[in-house]
């Protein structure tokens, strides 16, 4: 299994922390690593076959503060398809003249949708055929980009016809929110004032929040396991689409 | 105006000579660099709007040697569009299941084509609409993925319909190939068997290519300004297509 990290916030952040930790976790996730981080509509994709605790690129992420409003990272062990640079997550793709992110943990067996339009899959992977997939139903659903509140009624529609297929825990990110889909584990946590000091779970390195922040920051943390150990991390429920923007989670109708 | 460095290569060959030599000009051109890695079906894009003189980003790239067959590089200096991230080149698209990469140097003025199908660019460039505009009618002119040599052909006929604007040198590449198309300023190298040692005309560094290569390599270097001094650079004519595979230039009909 892979495992997920995702980053929303009102104000742009630095992942240096998050990162460490989750980065820690790739000695058994060493099938490649990726991250993905918005910069205004721009966005910017590391990724790398090698593991996140050896790869140049995650040395230079975890010493570089790329500051970022949404952040989709990924450590993967293969499941499906080889281990190879275009079977790495996150994926990247245009549409409406906005970029789009996604990565996925989880396996669907099976899974062969049809792709008639021009979201197509580069790897052999079932994470990038779904991503495929998504968008192309995304872009017969809308004629320009609508709103989040718009786009997360159409995910809640489409994704069940996904998971039916196995595990389905992902990322999505379109600059503008984060939508985070549990299939089987993910969490998250608000951070926001009063802002309090962290620990990471898997290594000895701790971070007071409050000392890097303003009063008026938010940011919400998604991932497949909590990183700190002094955190209230919040469960999602498997088949619970949960949508982050602005640091904050949006109640869906 | 910005620059542009692209190499095809019969082998993965690393470019930290030719991008050593390339990011010393950023000095002028300092609203940005890009860097696009092609390796298999994958791609590897480093973007950053600083300058690759500064840039954390360029300094791995510097040091991290990462070989492909297929790389285009861009160091910027704003002439339409802000700078910003989105407004970096190389510019990334998916076509047929490939990553394609764009860079681009010149200016296209009063550019605005009709983008009526599913490429629509992020940024405000009149290179990326360049961009889009070929993905679009690439699309419409081909049904799956081409030869290279049918690629090439519908090119010639394409290209000229955007230079008609102004200046339009640019690299294109989907990994299997690298287009350069002179407007103004490119010119191109062939290194094969006997390699000789090179010094970079910028900085005084050496490469003994002999030392580093097998007699059977091949690599082609395009770029807008010789990188070199003592070798001997190729210049394009204006209007002039090239296409490079595995490390020579196509002859095309």
């Amino acid at each position: 299994m892979c495992q997920l990290l995702g980053l929303n916030a009102n104000t742009p952040t630095d992942v240096m922390f998050s990162f460490t930790g989750f980065a820690t976790r790739a000695e058994e996730h060493k099938d490649g690593f990726g991250i993905a981080f918005f910069e205004g509509a721009g966005a910017r994709l590391f990724v790398d076959a090698q593991s996140a605790r050896l790869s140049p690129v995650a040395e230079m992420v975890r010493r570089y503060p790329i500051r970022s409003c949404n952040i989709v990272a990924h450590i993967r062990k293969a499941t499906q398809g080889r281990v190879a640079l275009e079977n790495t997550h996150p994926f990247q793709r245009e549409l409406w003249g906005r970029y789009w992110v996604f990565a996925h943990n989880g396996d669907l067996k099976g899974y062969a949708p049809r792709l008639h339009a021009s979201f197509r899959p580069v790897g052999d992977t079932d994470s990038e055929r779904a991503f495929c997939w998504l968008m192309q139903e995304l872009a017969k659903a809308h004629a320009t980009v609508p709103s989040v509140e718009e786009l997360s009624a159409t995910l809640r529609e489409l994704v069940p016809a996904v998971a039916a297929f196995g595990s389905f825990n992902f990322m999505l990110s379109n600059g503008q929110a984060l939508w985070a889909h549990c299939s089987t584990r993910l969490a998250y946590l608000l951070r926001q004032h009063p802002f309090q000091a962290a620990r990471l779970a898997d290594e000895d390195l701790s971070v007071d929040f409050s000392a890097v922040t303003t009063p008026a920051d938010r940011v919400a943390v998604v991932v497949t396991e909590a990183l700190t150990r002094d955190e209230a991390w919040v469960p999602l429920a498997p088949g619970e689409l949960a949508v982050f923007r602005d640091g904050t989670r949006l109640a869906l109708n």
